[in-house]
């Protein structure tokens, strides 16, 4: 149930509204629309009717929408959500771009990926330190060991640190160091992992499953919307099909699809989606001609050495110029990369070392 | 690499080598064949050669397997595994039938459910209290509650007991109670799940992701046989395709695949993997036919009334027709059904209360 | 628009509606279901009301159905099509074999298997003249000369002979020498094909396209009936999904959709379903488990030395164990296959030159 | 087989070499590449070796590659293949644009369409006379007179015409009129048809198979090559997945996939790779961002009103939107649409009439 209050509705009005919502059982949230509070009322609304609401004083319109997804959908918040991110926004016109090892490897390493990426123009650094690994014997990740690294790589070079956790231990560790908490694409439906996630206030890259349909990725973003956490980042991060030509098959409909259903902020993460090295650029372009909001790019200062994912890493080289290739598309659509002249000028020392 | 000991090597000489596997930074797994000793080292192989374990006594002969599932597979355990569930067997000549619930709803529902499906010839009971719903609105399940009912259910039936679980948390709950572990398809790749399932000693019931591939399910199969829990059930229950005339598309040619691959019981689950009652018992018959080891099947005493899953959920009257009919393709193919003759009377008091 | 006469309808008064349905601009196809006459008249019923044949004389009941496969569905025809097929029936208790090489290569290979295939229990021979192969420069067939060879291997073992035509110009070349056209996944809806082959008496073998949807099968039959063949038999032959470890994946669900949509028979390939001859009895048990009224099974007297799918297919040998497996199958489910004990005698002396 | 000419080789040898391959049961095809002519010899290459064309007069070096597609391949025509269109050229810097309805319903609507996407900036133009519909009863195209009304919507516009042609027989009629051939995604593996196309002159537009691979898209077009027609332009249209969100999924990763891998131009429909008009254009600007070479796309003067295809068809108007951002993007990317100011001018009259 969607309750629009009217534009000068008072604090108390909205919390009496807030109040008759948690009395029938609902969970309110809150949210602002062209200067007016709007209330979204999730859970089990059969208790609950309209007319509940609309007598209240305040109250403009009360939308009854069986939606599976109230709180990501633009019914209830039609505006594009835009959130900062520790230095920049998401959401917004600017295009942010997260790059980085696959893997967190060593202090070396992942000194030299940060530096190389925040020159060539990334605006924040990822790095996996607890891996999804298919087989058990393989790299598992450096753990805690590498949160520390990527705590040290932020503060060389100010960018905000991305990685992604596969379960609430991880997360609660993770917390203590992360700007931004990525959820993968086999756990999107990690139902207790997006709950624990919900109650934090970090934001949420959310990346979709391997066979997951665009409703079932909206409705985990809602697990964590409803959970509290409003700031959440969709990716997609291709699909499995039939074809073996690419790891994955890039959806790039999705981008479109999810802009029109959505408020949040979509990216793309165009490594995995191809798995090669020489199709990245291609459809890191195409996502921010169709409308994504940001990319996530893996590089690694030598590829062919890389303990994970390799084949699909750019070389610092490659990565520059393919900010520099999707700088020229996102000014033809009307959009600009994330403006990184003030923080380079900043950290350059650091970088030059 | 696994490592064949002589018909009469001594338990001192299979130490000896499990301590030269550890010390080379393998972690040994030990199985019996043909009255010999096994042993699979696992782990980075790197370090370690054939040359290493061939001079030590009582070794008859050392294999170097490059393998992404080693203890899955057939190469470490040639015959079929077999172990025991509670008064039956499971993974040999013998069809085990597991039946019950979508979701536990209360105690009424799960006892007539538990008494209706025992009567009709099930082995085990399933239902379930913690529910990965794709909706955070929707029925989440009873929790420990629904354990209680469950735990009644076989005070009541005699009939073994399994649930799924979503989170380690809900893991060290249910194993009070359950005798089987269920990680379901949303989670065949939560590795940490799946290794701490691999510390217990309970059995655990593995379902293939929705679109995880053959090899995917054996390699999380091999997470928990390598954190030493040797009683794994696989169970196919449908991929995502294309087709919409069904939930999912059965898989019926991983039957064979997985037989001759792996050692592990492979079931297959009717239910989700048709999703339409009508044709349960034809993909059911089929399992069987194929060489399935096993069935999971959805039973609601009013399916129309169900809470989750009810248009594949199976009528008492219904269920017992299926199992009439898997009888007797269980007996064209030189099987049978688990035998219920002894159960049944010995709880015939309880039953027809 | 289903239009029901009365059991004593006389042919005046059947011919009055068909009359009727013409000047409408529908075409009428007729069935006898239960005794009684039944009208399917297909086409745009935008035009025509069931008021128009309500009170013509002999009509008992019309039904509008908006339905797109109307004359494949068991609305017009409740009950399950059986139609004669050279010395047996296919679609009714009987489960029929058709089974042969994927290419007819030369006389002697056809005739082997001919022979071999006929002692082991097959009850029509199936081979490739005109071949669909990927590549232009890969064996295309031997045309005509083949259709020879199938001939002569019809007269010695007096199985009739099925073949697969790509184009109308083959078809009709075919049509002088076999009893069943078959059309392959590739041109499943190649549309002037379909109803090429719907104007001829010819029963047609319609194969399921790699990534065709059940209802698009029953659509493609559906241009064969309404161009006035009702003889059809849809054959499942495993669909494109992303699983590696087999060719196809077996949509097993599709044989029981298949068979409560539809009245037409319902066969299975499982050599192409699954491209492994390991995989190929397992199965074909399954389809005939789950219902299926045929199989449909590549033999070749040397698989290894075959020109085409020589992976998939089966030795006599093998060959003559599916068949003994499927027969116990085919009677734990109230079925039978086609009797051959008659033939088998009749031919004998040829059979065993 | 790739014999590679020197320099100052001279049409007698060139022609030798020609001889010699036929005379080794190979058919040879010629290509220019770097000022030397290059040759492919294609077939069943087991009977001749590199030894036999090395000693050659005038031959530089022969490579044996055992490539499924030599011909499509970039080993034999490394540099894109670029050939003229009626008035301007294909697979080179400009981007082409194809538009129009997907029926050809009436003189009215075609001229209407043709007027209105030549002013927006179309290059050519389309529509279905044959028309491959799912369901028999659905409307089929106008056949011949379709194409009457092309041939004048071409004299009216100067833009050449495209029509896609089910069977041989459409085939003879259609190359009567149009320009371009279009070979549908249902008759992709059509090869007797395919075979046809390759034996005429006729530029194809080969569109890909719903669930074809990247190699067997490039195996159809050998096909075409292979019999003669180098004017082959390959057209990603979206593949079949489990997404249902969109009609299919584009798989956008085919763009650098086929660049990389062949020579042939690369063409994307966003009206049949999405299904909804809201989602066209951004798709068809992600296809220039990532290289391809031209675009296909449906456009209605009512698409509400449309026999076929209206929810993803354009207007007039939102066609002129999204040219109009293809350019920007093709810009950003270094290349340009094809300059239409001087047939603009030209036919300004006719257009305003």
């Amino acid at each position: 149930m969607i309750i629009l209050m009217k534009p000068g509705a008072t604090p108390l009005e909205v919390e009496r509204v807030l109040g008759y919502a948690r009395a029938a059982g609902l969970t309110p949230h809150l949210a602002v629309e062209d200067g007016r509070m709007v209330i979204g009322a999730v859970g089990d609304s059969s208790a609950a009717s309209a007319g509940l609401f609309e007598p209240l004083e305040g109250v403009e319109a009360v939308k009854c929408i069986a939606h599976p997804y109230p709180l990501a959908s633009r019914h209830f918040h039609p505006a594009d959500s835009i959130f900062p991110l520790d230095g920049f926004t998401v959401g917004g016109r600017e295009i942010a771009i997260i790059a980085g090892p696959c893997s967190v490897e060593s202090r070396q390493q992942l000194l030299d990926t940060a530096r190389a990426v925040r020159q060539a123009g990334a605006n924040a650094l990822r790095g996996g330190v607890f891996k999804p690994r298919t087989s058990p014997y393989a790299f598992q990740g450096l753990g805690e060991e590498g949160l520390e690294y990527l705590a040290e790589a932020r503060a060389l070079t100010g960018m905000p640190i991305v990685t992604e956790v596969l379960s609430i231990e991880q997360m609660e560790i993770a917390l203590r160091y992360v700007d931004v908490l990525q959820i993968g694409a086999r756990n999107m439906q990690n139902f207790p992992l997006l709950r624990a996630a919900g109650e934090t206030r970090t934001p949420v890259l959310l990346k979709r499953g391997l066979s997951a349909s665009i409703e079932e990725l909206l409705m985990a973003a809602e697990y964590i919307l409803a959970s509290g956490n409003s700031r959440v980042i969709l990716c997609e991060r291709g699909i499995r099909t039939f074809e073996t030509a690419t790891r994955n098959t890039t959806d790039i409909n999705a981008i479109p699809v999810l802009k029109s259903l959505t408020h949040l902020p979509v990216f793309l993460d165009p490594s995995h989606a191809t798995g090669h090295r020489a199709y990245v650029a291609a459809v890191a372009r195409a996502a921010v001609a169709a409308g994504a909001d940001g990319l996530l790019i893996e590089v690694h200062p030598q590829p062919e050495r890389a303990l994970s994912d390799g084949p699909q890493s750019l070389t610092p080289e490659e990565f520059a110029a393919l900010v520099h290739q999707v700088r020229a598309v996102a000014g033809a659509v009307g959009r600009c990369l994330v403006s990184s002249l003030a923080p380079a000028a900043q950290w350059s020392e650091a970088l030059h070392v």
